[in-house]
């Protein structure tokens, strides 16, 4: 289970949170802000049974305001995806955000991060292309990404047949990405 | 009430951040995360009765690692204190966070954001210097900041008679706030 709550604060704080959202949640990763930097994400990154899923390129549309400023050229959430392939996944127990509403993004962060495992919402309610999204996002072994929807299977009806209509959605969803995937 | 809860979700997300910290907790401000970019923050900015507390420039040792990146020359929290300042704060209800711990680079973010109020965690606990903290800080009007500590006073005593060295500790702060601040 992947809590994406989108945390980041001092160490002293993301232990409390390591304790309600893998403690009591008993979740297994968590998706977490770059801004304060590794020091502080610590509680969670030297922790290997955490997954650690750190935001790099969201996928709403003002992204780029913050994400796309240039370090030496380099368009920040670049700079986040290779500090995380490089210095802060030690212990292996890394990923990254990136929103399928970017599909040449996803692309860049693929070639950046070839090892890392990447979570990528924004497909259904948000707009994202399931094909481009999945052949842009793919690893070497055709695998590493987790596709993430909610509104759209959650809300695909609002009759009494919500369940069915849900559980087909997903079902769709699902053959579309091993499709993609294989081609 | 201030709730430091750093939050930072895509708009939707946000939309429910609104509702459960200011609807059901009824705070009055919130600390978020500048990552997403002020149109993912717009449920929070649009209303005038909300105060933003952007992350700047934060407490951690670790602050700088992302922090003090460099956009054109200039550290990204300094684009952060400028954009907030200059683009964000349309309804007036915007203010920053900077870290006691990071004294120069408050007084820079006060003269970057001179009409800001600044709140400022890191003394107490996290070893921030006061007297320091509150000349770097305050405004031309010799106020503006809103000085934060807290395992400080809350720990004051582990004993009985913790309530009242808590509240020692507090008046002892706010003693020493007012005479540095008329300096």
């Amino acid at each position: 289970m992947i809590a994406d709550s989108k945390r980041g604060d001092i160490g002293s704080t993301n232990n409390g949170y390591v304790q309600s959202v893998f403690g009591n949640l008993q979740a297994d990763a968590i998706t977490v802000h770059p801004y304060l930097g590794a020091e502080a994400l610590k509680p969670f990154l030297d922790n290997p049974d955490i997954g650690v899923i750190v935001l790099c390129r969201t996928s709403n549309e003002g992204a780029r305001e913050i994400q796309d400023l240039l370090v030496d050229d380099v368009p920040l959430y670049q700079v986040i995806a290779r500090k995380v392939a490089e210095e802060w996944n030690e212990n292996g127990n890394c990923a990254l955000v990136v929103g399928a509403t970017y599909p040449e993004e996803l692309r860049l962060v693929r070639t950046i991060a070839p090892g890392l495992p990447i979570l990528i919402p924004g497909i259904g309610a948000q707009g994202g292309d399931l094909e481009k999204t999945v052949r842009s996002g793919i690893d070497e072994r055709g695998s590493g990404i987790i596709i993430s929807a909610s509104r759209a299977i959650m809300y695909a009806s609002s009759g009494e047949d919500f369940a069915e209509a849900a559980g087909r959605c997903a079902q769709d969803m699902h053959s579309a990405i091993m499709k993609a995937a294989v081609r």
